[in-house]
C-alpha cells in the first residue's frame, strides 16, 4: 500500500510453481522486514485464494491482474516481442515508474535480463549490467559477479563490476572497504587473459569503494579469501554451475550411500540436529537470488524451481539492498569512477 | 628392471613429502599392476631405507641417484634454466630416451609442464598439449580437459583437445564412441565465446574417435552428461578449482557441525561404513593425477600435497594409459584429424 516505505513489485507468475511459491515466500519476507509493501502482478484468480491464507501480507499488498505471462521455455527474443502486459514486464515497469523500488521474478532469466535492461536502462557510466549472487564460504559470505550476463567483457567492464560488487559487499557485509579479487587461473607463468590482467592494472590505480586484493582462484570463492570475486560472465557462469553440480553430486551420493543403509539411517537420525545445521549452512535456498546490478532500479532473479523459502531469500535480498540505498550509492561511485577515467587512460 | 614390460619413471623428490609418499605409493600401484617396473630418480640416501620396507617394489626398481631437485616454489622459468640433472628432468628424459614409458611427478606443476613439453615435444599435428583429469560423477567417470595448460586457445586447439580426451575416455571407460561436450555458458541467447562456437561447428563435421554431443554447462561435469568435457584452460582451471573449493567447504562444514556435536559423533560412528563409502566415492585422492596429453610420451602430474594413496592413483593412471597404448593410438587419430583439415577449411 502506498503508505508503506518500501514497495517491492513481484512477478507472481514466474517460476515452476508461480504464486504457490511467490505468495508464501513474500509472507515469509514480510515477517523479517515488516516495513515492506508489495504489488503482485498476475492472475487474480490464482493469487486471491493464496493471499487469503496470508492476512498480514494481504494487508500490505496490491494485486494488479493480468492473464498474460512469459513462459519459462520461450526464447528471450520472442518473449521480448510479446512481453507487453505480461506479469514480468508490468512488475519491471512499476520500478521504472517509481511505484516500486525493486522487482523480483522467478521467470525466464533471459527475458527478465533483456526486459530489465530495456525498461530500467543502465546507470550512467555503466556499459553492461552484471548478475551478482551471494556464496557461502568458510568465513562470511562472498559476493560474486558476473554470473553470466556478459560472456565477453573488456577490462573496463570488469572494473565497473568491481565497483558494483564492492558497494553490494559494503552494504551486505557491513565492511567499510571490501576486498575485491579478480578470478583467474592458478599458475604463476600464465597470468590469464588480457582483459583480466588489464583490469588488475586499473584496479591497482583507481579509487573505488573497496581495495583491490589481486587475482584469486576458483577455490578462493568458497574459502572466503575476498569479499567480492569479479569475473567475466563466461568463467563466472561456469564456476557457478560447477559449484551447483558438486553440491548436488554430494547430496546425491550422501543419500545413495547413507540413506539406503540401515545403520546409516539410524546414525543420521541420531545426528539429526547436527546434520540439519550442516545442511542449512549449504542450503542453496538460502542463497537464492541473482541481482542485476548496474541498472536504474533493482531487479532480482529467483531460481525457477524455487519453493517459498527460496523465493523469500530473493525478496529479502531485494529488500536489504533497497533499504540501504544500493542504487543511489552505486550511482555516486560509478560517477566517481568515470571522473577518474581520463586520468587512467593517460596512466596506462 | 629391464626384463619388465612397462617401466615407469618416478620423480621421487617431488611433492610436499617426496619419497615418503612416492615409494609407498608406487608399492601400492605395483600390487594392482604386477607387470610394472620402476626407475626412481632422487636422493639414494632417502630412497634406500624406504625401499627396504617395500621388498616387492625394490625387486622391480632401479634407483638413479641425484641430489638436485626442483623446488615447488621456484618460478617455472628459473626452474627450467637450472633443471639439468634434477630428479624431475632425469625422469622425463628417461621417457624421451625410451628407458621408461611414462613419468609421474608430484613436483612444481609449471616446471613439469614446461620440461615435459620441451623434452618430450608435442605429437605431430598438436599445437598445444593439454592437462586432463578424471572427475567423479553421478554415473561413471568423466574426463575433463584442458585444466590450465593453455589460457587462450582457438577452435582448432579445442578440436585437438576433443581427440586427446576422446581417446583417453575410450581406453579408461572402455566405450567405443565416447560422447564429447564443449563447456559453455547456460543461456540460450548467449552461446559463448567465438572459439567455443567455432569448435562446435568443426566437431559437428569432423570424423574423430567420439561423437560430438553439443554444449554442456558446469553442472553437467558432475552429472556425467558426457564422457569428455572440453574447454579452454581458463574456464577449465576455474571449474576445477571451484569444484575442489566446494568439496573442501563441504568437508569443513561437516566436521565443524557434525563432528563437534556429541550426538553427531555418535551418529557418525553408527553410520561409519555408510559414511566411509560416501567419502570414498568423492575422495580426491582417488582422482589424483593430471595427465599431460598430446606429447610424445606420457607425463602425469600428481598433487603436491599427495599421500601414498593419492600418489598411487597418479601412477595407476600412467600405467593404465601406457598398457593400453594411449600415445600410439592418439598419434594415429591426430594424423587422421590433420588429413581432414583442408576439407574442413573449405567447408567452414
Amino acid at each position: 500500500m502506498s503508505t508503506r516505505n518500501i514497495i517491492i513489485a513481484l512477478d507472481a507468475m514466474g517460476g515452476d510453481y508461480g504464486p504457490e511459491s511467490v505468495i508464501p515466500g513474500a509472507a515469509l519476507t514480510l515477517k523479517a522486514h515488516p516495513q515492506l509493501g508489495f504489488i503482485l502482478f498476475g492472475d487474480e484468480g490464482q493469487i486471491g485464494p493464496l493471499l487469503d491464507k496470508e492476512p498480514a501480507l494481504k494487508a500490505v499488498s496490491t494485486v494488479v491482474h493480468t492473464d498474460h505471462k512469459i513462459m519459462s521455455n520461450e526464447k528471450p527474443s520472442t518473449a521480448l516481442r510479446s512481453s507487453k502486459g505480461s506479469s514480468m514486464r508490468l512488475a519491471i515497469e512499476a520500478v521504472k515508474e517509481g511505484r516500486a523500488m525493486a522487482v523480483v521474478s522467478a521467470g525466464n532469466t533471459g527475458a527478465l535480463m533483456a526486459l530489465a535492461k530495456m525498461v530500467l536502462t543502465p546507470l550512467p557510466g555503466i556499459n553492461r549490467p552484471a548478475i551478482a549472487s551471494i556464496f557461502p564460504t568458510r568465513q562470511s559470505d562472498t559476493i560474486m559477479l558476473d554470473l553470466g550476463a556478459n560472456v565477453l567483457v573488456d577490462a573496463e567492464n570488469l572494473v565497473q563490476f568491481a565497483v558494483l560488487g564492492a558497494v553490494f559487499a559494503k552494504l551486505h557485509k557491513n565492511v567499510a572497504q571490501p576486498s575485491v579479487g579478480l578470478l583467474n587461473v592458478g599458475s604463476e607463468e600464465m597470468k590469464g587473459p588480457d582483459h583480466v590482467r588489464e583490469a588488475a592494472a586499473i584496479l591497482s590505480e583507481v579509487e573505488f569503494p573497496g581495495h583491490y586484493y589481486g587475482f584469486v582462484e576458483g577455490d578462493d570463492i568458497t574459502k572466503g579469501t575476498v569479499d567480492v570475486v569479479v569475473s567475466d560472465g563466461y568463467a563466472g557462469n561456469i564456476a557457478l554451475k560447477t559449484a551447483e553440480g558438486v553440491g548436488s553430486l554430494t547430496t546425491h551420493l550422501f543419500k545413495k550411500n547413507v540413506m539406503r543403509d540401515p545403520l546409516g539411517i539410524l546414525g543420521s537420525m541420531m545426528a539429526y540436529f547436527a546434520l540439519k545445521r550442516f545442511q542449512d549452512q549449504l542450503d542453496p535456498r538460502r542463497y537464492n537470488g541473482g541481482v542485476f546490478l548496474g541498472l536504474n532500479g533493482l531487479c532480482v532473479k529467483s531460481h525457477g524451481g524455487c519453493d517459498a523459502l527460496a523465493f523469500s531469500s530473493a525478496v529479502n535480498l531485494a529488500a536489504e539492498l533497497v533499504e540501504q540505498g544500493y542504487v543511489e550509492m552505486v550511482g555516486r561511485e560509478i560517477e566517481h569512477l568515470s571522473e577518474q577515467k581520463s586520468f587512467l587512460s593517460q596512466e596506462l
